[in-house]
């Protein structure tokens, strides 16, 4: 069934967004929405793009809407804000057909509803193939403020929240084998399908920082490779930080280590290198972390801040730029 | 020359968009970007594709980096709103080189500045056409607020500030002729490739309704024939407004009349089909005319709003739904 008219398109995006919204003063359908602030917001905003960041061939509909949104998601996550809104602009090719876009939009509707945002705008075009561009915002004004990137200290202790490395495997075995490979490494899959973004975790170690020193904090897209230096600020040339990790393979997805093992690999080393993983990664003063893991059951302390200048994993140093690079290696 | 890596064009990114600004607590290159909010704000997000919205082959990069942010600061003049900032997705396919970028960001840069604007943050990726979406925001605090399409009233005036049709014939001779077109069609061709946002007029129309009924308005995008009904919140069916449109050659650009006369059109009637003009389109209670004349010299009254839920153009009946549908007619 082909897509009908703009406003036919318009009128379905309306059954799955709805419009009413307690930070909307004026909804989408004007030249634009307005909002109303309550105080400092935090935006952030990403590219979901086919063939480049999802493939039709392995995700159901429902699948791409969800981590269209997810992705910007764990970017508000990892500055402690809580989400209230977005906009969404789509590229659609010809052969996307309603039903595909249906699933689509429960998809990235049911993650909205969760998270109480509302959809306050956007686009709609041709175009060859599907294109995602998100826009977020989340209120940043809650106890403790946000979060940001830099700030960490010597001595400060690494944590992780999420897994390492299993968004690499599914992105591999869904790569190789297509949906297939769910069977095998399901959760691996769905880290890579649907990861589910850290807010309340996010939300929670914002408010841990409001009668200190904040913890530091960003989300590991790119993988820790490549990340952990962005969290210290670059290290070497910058004459910086650097970090001594301790990764035990005991502190891995069981399929990661699995994944690597079949490929003769190193499972910490994977891990490592990781990618699209959606997992937070910070530091903080070491007082707080009896407190931070009472809060945060799922959070795994991996490490400590130095005045090194460089990364070390298990005791042998990272090179940098090891991670991954979108425009290095396009898809 | 291909381009270099994505931190070496986030680097050249940072050349043309300063990251200081007074709105901004946290800049771009954390997970998200932290504002300062002093109340509400308006939102618009726009997609800008290639060979959809624009051609390289008669744009210049630094055309395509100003009309890409210039369709979307119209939005915000339509809501009578201050530029504060906006976020940048850009999908570049390969073929792509270090100048088309260096222009593209050197014009976009350019009104950026110009509109005082920080760009907050973005995302970049592969893609197999040059793909833009911008979303944008602007301050809806001043005096005045904000305005929004609806409100009309029977007997209001109706008013357009900008050109009609001028870039709809800026668009068939740039098609047909490419940039030789610029000789014969200099104003219609600049009215496709670099709009002029009316900011100011925005801001004007917003205070002239700070002590009464403010004016409604919208940005005149997809042609008078579709965008007028919206304005009026759906005519006929809705048993709702109309409008008597009086539109005498006379206010027509010359290079519109011209253009409909060589192929023996109605040139009021290609002004009304129109497309992409980025004019503003409002009415407003008669007796705040002749303050709004005063203060908006390129400011003309096109008409009255009616009871009658039809639109009529010099006399004549025009049918709903006659202008550009971006899914309807796929380019």
């Amino acid at each position: 069934m082909p897509l009908g008219s703009e406003d036919a398109l318009l009128a379905r995006l309306t059954r799955h967004f709805p419009t009413g919204h307690p930070s909307l003063l004026l909804g989408r359908g004007d030249d634009c929405a307005v909002l109303r602030s309550g105080g400092p917001f935090c935006v952030s905003a990403d590219l979901f793009l086919e063939d480049v960041h999802f493939r039709r061939r392995y995700f159901t509909p429902q699948e791409a809407g969800y981590k269209a949104l997810a992705v910007n998601l764990s970017d508000l996550a990892a500055c402690g804000a809580r989400p209230t809104a977005f906009t969404l602009c789509l590229g659609l090719p010809p052969d996307v057909d309603d039903d595909w876009l249906e699933g689509f939009f429960e998809g990235m509707g049911r993650l909205a509803a969760q998270q109480r945002m509302v959809l306050a705008g956007g686009d709609l075009a041709r175009a060859d193939k599907i294109h995602v561009s998100i826009t977020v915002w989340g209120d940043a004004s809650g106890p403790g403020g946000f979060l940001a990137r830099g700030g960490s200290m010597p001595g400060d202790s690494l944590f992780v929240i999420g897994s390492l490395g299993l968004a690499r495997v599914g992105l591999a075995v869904l790569e190789a084998e297509g949906r297939a490979a769910l069977d095998a490494w399901p959760a691996a899959c769905a880290a890579h399908l649907t990861p589910a973004p850290q807010i309340d975790a996010g939300l929670t170690l914002a408010r841990a920082g409001v009668n200190g020193r904040p913890p530091t904090l960003m989300d590991v897209s790119d993988g820790l490779a490549r990340d952990l230096p962005r969290l210290l600020g670059g290290t070497a040339e910058h004459g910086g930080l650097g970090a001594e990790i301790v990764l035990p393979e005991g502190l891995l997805h069981p399929e990661v280590v699995r994944h690597a093992r079949l490929r003769r690999l190193s499972p910490v080393g994977q891990a490592f290198l990781g990618g699209e993983d959606y997992a937070l990664l910070g530091a903080c003063a070491p007082d707080l972390l009896p407190a931070l893991h009472a809060a945060l059951p799922g959070m795994n302390t991996i490490g400590t801040v130095t005045a090194t200048g460089r990364v070390c994993c298990n005791g042998e140093p990272v090179p940098e730029n090891a991670g991954f690079d979108h425009f290095a290696h396009p898809a």
